[in-house]
């Protein structure tokens, strides 16, 4: 197989036929599977829309799902082959040739092998005389067919060229079936391949299917081992994404078009790195990135004096200013951070975020070419003279994301020094982890996009009871660890009564002894997150810790944490210019997250601080 | 007993320790639970907590939860002694007697029954030294003590005055627990009740618990049985809630305080009703209610004519003139509508909106006084003289709801007639059901509303595959299916993509003859929807439809629906201000639903005619 044909079904993309048909065609995709209902509320007939996908480019490569065929009782079947005639005749105007039925669920469904071949054999008959043919799936929760071994053992015995298998990674793994066995399959009797990914769940599996399915890569199942076995088996169909997901289903159809593509060619590399004698096309390995080369805070009139403030607070220097736009650099240690000015707002409002990464990268071109060729968008850039050419890429949120090499003539150079010497007299010696915030309808798309596009390794995702309401939590890291992020979202979008406390992103500094930087920064008047008191009694109660360093950490506010292999000390400061704070870790041990049990204690520290600026405010 | 001491867990409300306390107290509860992560997040040291409570009038009557206190490992069980000896001073300091410990879910929790009751009772040692009484409960996710009954043992065993049962009717319930052996337990020792519904779920029980519960009657869980059980067993401590719900969790806390408050009220009614001897305090039953006496839209100065243009055209006459409002009555057979431009916005906006709902109660003073008694705000009206006295309160998501006789000295006489007699010429015979879109916030606050407000009984929740995300449906009607009405929510809140559809509610009035009421409002040029060809083709093929009713409903534009027990046919207008649209109903035999199957179909035809306006407009 070379290039593979690429398809997603319409179930896919929220919207109308019209919207699916128009966001799958603008993502590069090859073809689409036209699913029952989305056709039927269309008001384009199946000539108008064969017609429309042809001028877009697209093949209508599958016509699903045609449900319950079968039956014990002979008038229904009657009735059912009646009912797929109809079907054929909305085929044949579509133009594709294949259509998908599936298992059935029905109390009439037949349970005999040999009588359920027989009818399949029946319909496949009727759809050879028209020139079409049937992909037959196992769905996982099927009457009497609800794996795809029983799916083939039922091709099999009907022995008819109309009647294939249609095979559905999610079917197949969340019943954990073993693509292993497809390697049994008659050449040429796979006939249609749909590819989703899911977590696991322990749930029912239709509802699991309906409501949670995602897109390769996002999931927890093995696709490209899934991936491998089908085409060993000799499949050179499309490469057809199914997903259903609560999420997707009411998300920009354009976007999650995006998000889809971008999985299908996360999984193609996969398989091309694993098993380069299939034939996909190899893509070269995403060039390594090993750290922060700087953060970039966009502010306004009232904010840039406050974030200035508080780094030298920090112990932050501003050591150079930018050669042509208001931007300044400020460092300590390893650490730098960019205070842009730039962005002008209709209105100074006080707002301070996360505008920009910098990613030191071992090939800053490569980087920038790997991440537009998986259709990440390319940033456009103003240059002066004497400046370093920057590549940028949009992460999902719209953070623009920098691919650097931090050497004399590189981006260092666009900054004149101010003369000022880096800081350091609070120990903080580069950045840790950056905490984004992410769009409720893109957490999914975050993840694959730092995984796919920047060869960044997914965490586990953590779930955090919030004062608020459920947030999710997912690192992001390279293999060494020293470049982490942290995405975060809610579990449901924010409603009237939570927007009042708005999820803040953070920048955290590492320290290898916070005891003497959050003494450094209390007498250098940064504004430290008053913790609460019964915090540390409950410290207290669950760790055998030494008096001498509890006492330390509730004087000076550091929250603590601990697993079987290491410990994690950190402090915050309270939320500046209501999206921003900072935060300092000391990483003992092995200690590999990100004190996760603290951030309900955080979040409503924060906002009673917010609410204190507020009533002396009014 | 008589009046119940009512209490909530601080875990069931969004919101921080203070916002909580507030709602509980504001709500009416007499006590609160407090889950330890609040107390832990607040500034409040203990102390000052149970100050606060006694300012409001709130008694702290449980400290949870206490996890993993047994261990098979004698230093970790020593530790968590000395754990719990410090929660012990928490609670000394919060004036509160009892805490839960719930069975342990660690890899070292003892599995021997003997030895869990020496450690339970050891540790139930320490409580009664300090005059402390320990609640043993059994998560359903315990690793050795999973149901009621084996905790129950555990207790029993350990024979310790200060040790006794929390009872958890989710833990119960989800386990398949039976209440009725709760008769086995000694006079006494069950030490506290918590109270939460669920939905009936396939998942792991520990996600369900943690993501799904319900305030009672929200449920699919037989509470008021439970409770009986618990009374039965001699129990007289406070009913209390813990509902972990991922929507309650990022709610108005002070809305679902009401909520929960109005779910204990609701399961005392219950009780009182079946077992008046228990002695619970007895409230009359809602009033019965008959039928929709009118609807209310409410308009400006852009939608009224437009609203009363498209009424005429299907049929309604403007019979009535409020005596001191510009509120118009138009009638047509039994249905009644308001069409009310009184509301002046600070533009006219276009918009068209169900504001009211006239229901007919056998007793409309009974039902406000049950409404308002039961936490629904009651409205303030303005009365002129010579008019009625309205009675009217506001449901969840704002709609006024009045409780009416249309008696000639009733509401009608607030109406001086035009002299035009009531419309009919189209065959509309009354009010089938209005379809009010919730708020996502409050879809189980309202359903519990109608519920024991009302006096409603509610129908199972559908979930709908919309185009622009998934739906959630559930029918309210009386007993006589007189009075309908349907909830509809997204099953997430929509997000940006989602807006440019927003959600509109419906007035669906019923015919005894479709076909000849969908010719009269085409003669009369009502705007009624174009449905897709593509539909009429799939009901061809699903159904055994005499061809000349399906070239009739194709010509029409009629949806179809039938069930083991009748057919549906019904026909949609466009949507009318952005907000309201008509629908018309006749319902054949026994079919008591709404055709949810065709609202996918109604949704993407009325965002089409509203893309051609916009284009027209434009």
């Amino acid at each position: 197989m070379t290039t593979p044909r690429r398809s997603i079904a319409t179930v896919c993309l929220s919207g109308t036929l019209e919207d699916k048909v128009g966001a799958a065609a603008a993502a590069g995709f090859d073809g689409i599977e036209v699913f029952e209902p989305d056709l039927i509320a269309s008001p384009w007939s199946p000539a108008e829309l064969a017609a429309r996908c042809a001028d877009l480019g697209l093949s209508i490569d599958l016509y699903q799902p045609f449900r319950d065929l079968d039956s014990t009782d002979p008038d229904r079947f009657a009735r059912n082959l009646r009912r797929i005639e109809r079907k054929f005749d909305v085929m044949a105007q579509l133009g594709t040739s294949t259509v998908l039925v599936c298992s059935s669920v029905a109390p009439d469904a037949v349970a005999d092998r040999g009588q359920l071949a027989e009818q399949l054999a029946a319909a496949a008959d009727r759809a050879a005389e028209r020139g079409l043919r049937i992909a037959y799936e196992a769905l996982a929760w099927g009457r009497h067919v609800s794996t795809w071994d029983a799916s083939w053992d039922v091709v099999r015995r009907a022995d008819h060229p109309a009647l294939g298998l249609c095979l559905d990674s999610f079917h197949v793994l969340s019943r954990g079936g073993d693509p292993a066995g497809f390697a049994a399959v008659d050449r040429g009797r796979i006939f249609f391949l749909q590819l989703a990914d899911a977590p696991h769940l322990e749930m029912d599996v239709l509802q699991w299917s309906r409501h949670h399915r995602l897109f390769p890569g996002q999931g927890a199942f093995d696709l490209p081992g899934f991936l491998v076995h089908v085409l060993d088996a000799g499949y050179d169909g499309p490469l057809s994404l199914e997903v259903f997901n609560d999420v997707f289903r009411q998300a920009d159809p354009g976007r999650t078009a995006v998000d889809a593509m971008r999985s299908l060619l996360w999984l193609e590399d996969q398989v091309a790195a694993a098993r380069p004698d299939l034939g996909l096309p190899a893509r070269p390995a995403a060039p390594r990135l090993t750290g922060y080369s700087f953060v970039e805070l966009s502010v306004d009139g009232v904010s840039g004096p406050l974030v200035g403030d508080v780094l030298a607070r920090l112990g932050f220097a501003h050591t150079g200013q930018h050669r042509s736009k208001p931007v300044q650099l400020w460092e300590q240690g390893g650490a730098r951070v960019l205070v842009n000015a730039s962005v002008v707002r209709p209105a100074a409002t006080g707002v301070a975020e996360v505008a920009a990464l910098g990613l030191e990268s071992e090939d800053p071109g490569r980087s920038a070419e790997r991440a537009t060729s998986l259709l990440a968008p390319l940033l456009p850039r103003t240059r002066g003279a004497a400046e370093a050419e920057l590549a940028a890429v949009a992460a999902p949120d719209g953070t623009q994301v920098f691919f650097t090499r931090t050497v004399p003539d590189g981006w260092p150079a666009d900054f004149l020094p101010t003369g000022t010497p880096s800081g350091g007299g609070t120990g903080l010696a580069g950045v840790d982890h950056v905490g984004l915030t992410q769009p409720f309808d893109s957490f999914d798309e975050a993840a694959l996009f730092y995984r796919e596009v920047l060869g960044l390794g997914p965490d586990d995702v953590t779930e955090i009871p919030a004062p608020f309401g459920l947030i999710r939590d997912r690192a992001v890291t390279n293999a060494d660890r020293t470049l982490r992020l942290t995405l975060t979202a809610s579990l449901l979008r924010r409603g009237g009564w939570a927007p009042r406390v708005p999820a803040p992103q953070h920048v955290a500094f590492r320290t290898d002894d916070i005891v003497a930087t959050a003494r450094a920064l209390r007498d250098a008047g940064a504004p430290l997150l008053t913790v609460p008191g019964n915090y540390y009694d409950d410290l207290d109660a669950r760790f055998d810790l030494d008096p001498a360093q509890l006492a330390a950490m509730r004087e000076l506010g550091l929250f603590y944490d601990e697993t079987a292999t290491g410990r994690f000390l950190h402090l915050y400061t309270e939320v500046l210019g209501g999206r921003v704070f900072f935060e300092v870790v000391q990483r003992i041990g092995g200690y590999d997250g990100y004190g996760a049990a603290n951030a309900p204690v955080r979040m409503a520290a924060q906002r009673r601080a917010r609410l204190a600026e507020t009533a002396a405010a009014g």
